[in-house]
């Protein structure tokens, strides 16, 4: 349920140029709107599960994409069931502008991507449902110049070659091997989703070594009985999966309208310190490993006037971020 | 479309102590969340059309009542083809703690109510869709006292029986009828909602003498070749509608993304000087008519903080005010 200061569930990935949704609860498209970014042209949306507060705000997006007289195709992903979903949504939001294509993922596949493997796994919410892992490649390790210089590789496209692993024969018919000018791979960063289930093995293996793990907490211990019959999880149960998968970061999520925030930061804390319970329009940055670590960001995409509802009349569709994370 | 400052359409009538909602947007249940309201354990919807701008709130609002175990049925009304969206609602909302009840109303049908009267009326938008007329009965004129006094009426049940308009005898066998204690029948009041529609004989037939016409505008004259191929009204049509219906107050809504406002209050007040353009929030208060003249109150459903995001965690689902307007 939503309250007076939280929406639904929707979860904004931007890497690079790149845009993921992940849910999209009622209320999405305004929150966009209310947000720095406006209203994005999504091309990708993935689903954890069918239930209705993570997908309500799917029509009434489309629906406007349409009206802005969009051509890109659009794609969404989700868990075995999403082509009956949308057998019922199309009924709602009945023709557009542009082709809606629906991708069924089984627990366990994944997808390769340029530079990261978006990879699901099976959680445990007693319906239909994933969680998702944004997992990068390593990156080349660091160009050493002196040692470039020394081997007498000139500046030039030869060193773009050997950045991109390719070896190179030098005027003297001398042959330079990436590894002789490049340091160790770099670690590639990785993002992993829970969506709604209760505490999980599955998770925490998915989890091991992220950089974030986003996890629902949908409840505090007063609540134990009630997570497990709803097959959620509490903000202590959250904690301990961040644990055991020796997460660098945990972020709670579908926070039930019973709690304010901080109690259930405080339930998680004493069991996994470096967790946070982001507000709406809050980031989270995750900067590769050498760079720092990943940190909250509050109000991160609200308007500077803090009132999440610029002046602008919305609904131009043009983000005037890019801010790569 | 939504904006940052604007939520779809959605309009909340209060009564005494009912709360009829006319039509739902998507977002609806947050945006009584976010004032003072909360979130109103409604009876009754009646929705103008099927456009998914005008009911895309409701599967979520239903699915919220239900997670707070609600058992009141709740009646949604509509014009022909209400079961329809509902064979396919139903699939997104699933089984709900109370029933849901349909009405299809025929342009013309009427509903009788305690006081009132719910007319509705056909609309021109291209699609199935009525207008909506909450027309309140006379009341009894004003009781005088002192004309009671000499006629030998005693205080007490007598003077009650008469104020209903009921004759009384007295111990003397004298027959009092209530046209000798009464002054005439003080008009009731009558709102008028056009949903959305151009232009239309039947909108200044149906408006005639209301005390607040709310019209949709969605455009300004710059877009009225758009607006007679989407079948909707300018700013200075709906106005020309509430000259020719002459009612006391015109309320614009539905105001299209690419105006701020200003600018379609302008358009219209040119022709009727006594227009609104109501943002979301806003009341517009209509006393009866010995008492004021309908006014606007800016803001009149807002938290004190101006924020729209109350502190509390809501979903308490009782309302903490209760002014009749």
């Amino acid at each position: 349920m939503p309250t007076a200061r939280r929406s639904p569930t929707a979860l904004l990935v931007r890497r690079g140029g790149e845009r993921l949704l992940f849910d999209c609860g009622e209320g999405t498209q305004r929150q966009f709107l209310r947000s720095t970014l406006g209203l994005v042209d999504l091309t990708e949306v993935f689903l954890t599960h069918f239930h209705a507060d993570h997908y309500l705000g799917l029509p009434g997006m489309l629906k406007t994409f349409s009206l802005r007289g969009r051509e890109l195709p659009i794609t969404v992903y989700g868990p075995p069931g999403l082509n009956d979903l949308f057998a019922s949504l199309r009924k709602i939001f009945g023709r557009l502008t542009f082709s809606v294509e629906l991708v069924e993922l089984r627990p366990g596949e994944s997808l390769e991507r340029d530079g990261y493997v978006l990879e699901t796994f099976a959680v445990e919410h007693g319906v239909s449902a994933l969680g998702y892992g944004l997992v990068e490649l390593p990156r080349p390790g660091r160009f050493d110049v002196e040692t470039a210089d020394s081997l007498g590789v000139p500046p030039g496209p030869e060193r773009g070659a050997l950045q991109r692993g390719e070896p190179v024969t030098l005027a003297d018919d001398i042959v330079v091997e990436p590894e002789q000018v490049l340091g160790p791979p770099r670690a590639g960063r990785k993002l992993v989703l829970s969506g709604d289930t209760a505490p999980a093995r599955a998770v925490v293996e998915a989890a091991r070594g992220a950089d974030l793990l986003v996890h629902e907490a949908t409840f505090c211990v007063d609540e134990r009985e009630r997570a497990e019959e709803t097959r959620h999880s509490t903000a202590a149960e959250a904690a301990q999966v961040a644990l055991a998968g020796s997460v660098k970061m945990l972020a709670l999520t579908h926070v039930s309208t019973r709690y304010f925030g901080p109690e259930v930061l405080r339930e998680a804390r004493e069991l996994f310190a470096n967790t946070a319970v982001p507000k709406d329009f809050d980031i989270i940055e995750l900067p590769f490993q050498e760079r720092g670590e990943p940190r909250l960001i509050k109000g991160g995409v609200l308007p500077e006037d803090g009132s999440g509802a610029g002046q602008q009349p919305a609904g131009s569709g043009t983000s005037s971020e890019e801010k790569a994370e």
